[in-house]
């Protein structure tokens, strides 16, 4: 494990090696444009998150400030277990040569904490059926695979 | 099918009847509690869905403008997919009476225009292991089984 990880909110200054970490992996590398400067379609979208009160988009770094890690949580208001709220975890990425040793585990150890501190009820996310390794983990992280994740194009 | 169904935009009087929906199901019935008036909890998780131009609840009514259905949209930004963005559709019930009958598929097709006059990319959904009819239903409508849901209470 790293020493001295730190999450925090993203900062615009952070959206190249939040593309970088995306595209660092065998689905995002066929969905993501990395160029530098970045696409300013990912600043665009940096800004909604941004200006958005129920999406955080957060990175960890290490000790000498660079952006290891990325992942984005939406806060979702709705009827469902009596009006309680929904935190969804999306985008979640460890630079690769970090894998394995402990930073997951701190980015959702962080992210359940924010959503509790959020009054959360449950938290969620939806996992490529690929990804055998990452629902491993969540499982040790208390997560259960007790749905199915469908998508669509539009 | 029944006739002349409409969607729209919920409306604070609605949450009654939306309330009664999400109870009228096995995994509903366990979590949600139906009283008259409805508990002030789903009330206030109304007025928030309300207050928020990215989620979006829905009801569908038929032609004697009785609740027969209802669903919620959260239309979520992101850097992923260069930057696309992503709807969500959740807490989908068809009343028991009408299940079978299309409803369904007008309010999920109805769901997918709305994400696509958003600019949104993909939609998805998270359906419980238990709901097979529910995984070949949004089968039919294109959404592929791509994806592992999981989840755990905070």
């Amino acid at each position: 494990m790293p020493d001295a990880i730190a999450l925090r909110e993203a900062r615009r200054e952070d959206v190249a090696a939040i593309v970088v970490l995306l595209a660092d992996d065998d689905l995002g590398a066929g969905r993501e444009v990395v160029s530098d400067p970045p696409s300013p379609a990912y600043f665009a979208a940096f800004e909604k998150v941004a200006a958005d009160p129920r999406n955080l988009l957060a990175v960890a770094e290490d000790a000498a400030g660079v952006v290891v890690g990325t992942l984005q949580m939406t806060f979702i208001p709705g009827l469902s277990n009596q009006g309680a709220e929904l935190a969804l975890i999306e985008a979640v990425r460890v630079a690769s040569s970090l894998r394995g040793q402990g930073l997951g585990q701190v980015m959702i150890g962080w992210a359940m904490d924010e959503a509790r501190r959020r009054g959360c009820a449950n938290i969620e996310l939806i996992s490529h059926g690929s990804r055998a390794d990452a629902q491993r983990f969540y499982e040790r992280l208390g997560f259960a695979r007790s749905h199915v994740g469908m998508k669509r194009t539009l």
